[in-house]
């Protein structure tokens, strides 16, 4: 139960709070153009220092150091650890900026600024949180641990090997993501996982040379190849055919089934978004919303061969080249399933295709049973005074996992910024009122989970 | 029998024939570029006139005008129609050019030049047949009409048009094409037909914009909505599964066997110039040389959908372009084959693709057993002491097809132009020698055929 005492500060300090997310925003940290990032990470440890925390920076990987720091607390043996990023996307188009990307201005009771929201000011609202347990009780109710990267919009890249060759540092029981939306009406939105991706290119290979298509009649074609390939990735009915694939997959369990059953969806809504007439067929709303969570995918991200300008040249295309990414589930060990991929299409009369992995990340969830996510659902009730919209997974692909895989450490994916943030997009901004809640929803999350 | 008289007046003129190619060759008519084309169709009217024909020009359709010619004869009521072309290719690379493209010159019994082969060699050999029965009989041995079109080189897209819109003046019984080779030893090769094709690309649309691609889970996607069309079309077997694609195929008659038997077929020198390890699978060298002349193909010319730069992005394509290419044989007609094609995607639940119809061509070919045909031959073993090398059909397309669809007339496909012309390359060329035995190969050719 967090304290009057301890809202009484964040409302005295907020001004405080938000010329540090402000600072931070000054510095511009575009990690595509690896600019300012040396200088950004040097600010980040300072902010860290600043509120009590060792600090450490790691830079044997990458380009960009990662911040690393610690407090240690006599009051429980449980460790919190904190995951955000210091760089942020360009700032292009320019001239849709109201105000300069990296001048940061209030307006309104926001902060606008790249990187106000993502992920400066979630970072900041990490730091203060802390410093509010600080100052108002001398230690955090916890250990804790920040692990704050510069490359998240670049990739995460080297995240993983950082963690990995690192193992006790990363060391924790429980996980605070580095995003996480309020929306409009002030419900908070708290999600439990992300899925997992391998994002591979094929790359299929007939002749040494395009030839006229008149000899398509006799020579090998790796176009087509590759699209009798591709019917043996998925079936009609998108079923993916590869032997095992779904071994590793789990029902959802009935506190998760529950979740989804409470999650409101709109359907029609999110066609409308999406430019799409249907689902794919057959598909319910309520089969969508938990495909969005459990359903594995195989997805054509881009494919191309031969000629692909205005009208026609005849052409046989000498190699063909299709990028997929296949969305995994917890459980799905990317590193099995592209053995299982590989040896599939070999049996198929496929050893000659060529496949060039990109990246490949495995899910992350934590159940809804888990005492981190009831937690951050019960106090958000308390907090916002809304019942908190849950996710059991977000759609989409991070490196959550990077965190949990050998630890079994809980996530919960929580943040303070509006649904109309901005992120990655001119006039990004960080609602006022939003940081200062959000700081007492995470101390009311963490009081709760270690009760 | 081509008597002695005709042939020395090839020989005592064969010096004022070069000249008439240079003439030509002087004048550029590039058609990719619309230069020189008016002029250069006056130029060709010219020469037409110069040898007695009566012309005129055809402007109605397309930038370029048709020059038609016409000399009647006494001696026979047949008609020989010689199709040809003024336009030529685009020159460049101009620095691979020994001397420049339309400053033609005479270099070791050859003239250099653009279009020197392709086709105003050609085109001027057949005025000069003309022209020497002219002066040395008075008239030709039958009546003769020319078709000179000035847009070969852009695909002959008004050429169907021209001749529907004067049926009358394109009748013939024989039509002699407009190019043809003689392999380095000097024997003469006939062919006697062309594919057709119809030419098409495919839009598959299932987004009104491309999406994340986590949406895959549960949003239609047109590349494997376009993947899954593809294998209603052509089965593992190279089967083209459309019902009733093959019902007009014929199969090949004694004679046209006898001439593939005989055809001699490099096939390890054909992989290797074509840069392919192998045949289609289970295809024997044989068979190739069949397919190559009789099978109907669904090539797939060029398909492109999504991201396809460096890197992942993760996107789901909100369309996807497939142009493929379907070469005909004779008797498959191409409208009808579009419909059936429609209605056979239709059936299989594909009625939302855009069928986007590029060129339909359906082929032409004029069996071995035809006296033209045969007269070829044997004209080409006497004239130039070699058995010529037969083909039954190019396994590329033409529009042959515009002067015998409604006509039946007989077609043969030689000329004078060399294996090394360098058709369509720098330092293009045409063996004056070749040229006066040309001559003589056609005249003796038009007599065996008359006789």
């Amino acid at each position: 139960m967090v304290d009057k005492k301890f809202e009484q500060y964040v409302e005295d300090n907020a001004n405080r709070f938000a010329k540090d997310v402000m600072r931070l925003v000054s510095q511009p940290s575009v990690s595509a153009r690896r600019e300012g990032i040396e200088e950004c990470a040097a600010l980040t440890e300072k902010l860290l220092q600043e509120i009590g925390a060792e600090t450490r920076i790691l830079k044997d990987a990458g380009f960009a150091p990662l911040v690393y720091g610690e407090i240690k607390s006599t009051k429980s043996s449980k460790t919190i650890l904190f995951y955000n990023h210091y760089d942020v996307q360009p700032e292009e188009p320019l001239e849709l900026w109201q105000s300069p990307p990296f001048k940061p201005e209030v307006r309104d009771g926001r902060i606008y600024g790249r990187g106000a929201a993502d992920d400066k000011g979630e970072l900041v609202s990490r730091l203060k949180l802390i410093e509010t347990y600080m100052k108002v009780h001398g230690e955090p109710p916890c250990n804790v641990k920040f692990c704050f990267e510069g490359e998240e919009e670049v990739g995460s890249v080297h995240l993983a090997e950082y963690v990995s060759k690192n193992a006790e540092l990363f060391k924790s029981d429980a996980v605070f993501w580095e995003f996480g939306e309020i929306e409009e009406d002030g419900t908070p939105d708290v999600a439990l996982g992300m899925k997992g991706m391998i994002y591979l290119e094929f790359v299929m290979s007939a002749l040494d040379a395009d030839a006229h298509s008149s000899y398509a009649a006799v020579l090998p074609s790796a176009p087509w190849r590759l699209v009798r390939m591709l019917s043996h990735i998925k079936d009609d009915n998108e079923r993916i055919l590869v032997p095992g694939w779904y071994d590793a997959v789990e029902t959802l369990d009935e506190a998760d089934l529950g979740v989804l059953e409470e999650q409101s969806f709109d359907g029609q809504g999110f066609l409308q978004a999406h430019g799409s007439r249907s689902f794919l067929p057959g598909m319910t709303p309520a089969q969508a919303k938990k495909a969005l969570v459990q359903r594995p995918t195989a997805n054509i991200a881009g494919i191309w061969a031969g000629y692909t300008g205005p009208g026609s040249k005849t052409v046989l295309p000498k190699e063909i080249h299709c990028k997929m990414d296949f969305r995994l589930v917890p459980r799905q060990d990317p590193e099995d399933l592209l053995r299982k991929l590989r040896s599939h299409l070999d049996s198929k009369g496929f050893g000659d295709v060529k496949i060039e992995v990109e990246s490949m990340e495995p899910a992350a969830r934590t159940s809804f049973k888990d005492k981190l996510a009831q937690s951050a659902v019960q106090a958000g009730q308390k907090v916002w005074g809304k019942k908190p919209t849950v996710k059991l997974s977000e759609a989409g692909t991070g490196p959550l996992y990077v965190f949990t895989r050998g630890y079994r450490a809980s996530t919960v994916v929580m943040g303070v910024s509006g649904t109309d943030a901005g992120l990655h997009a001119p006039n990004e901004n960080l609602r006022l009122d939003y940081l200062k809640k959000g700081i007492v929803w995470f101390a009311e999350t963490i009081d709760q989970y270690l009760a």
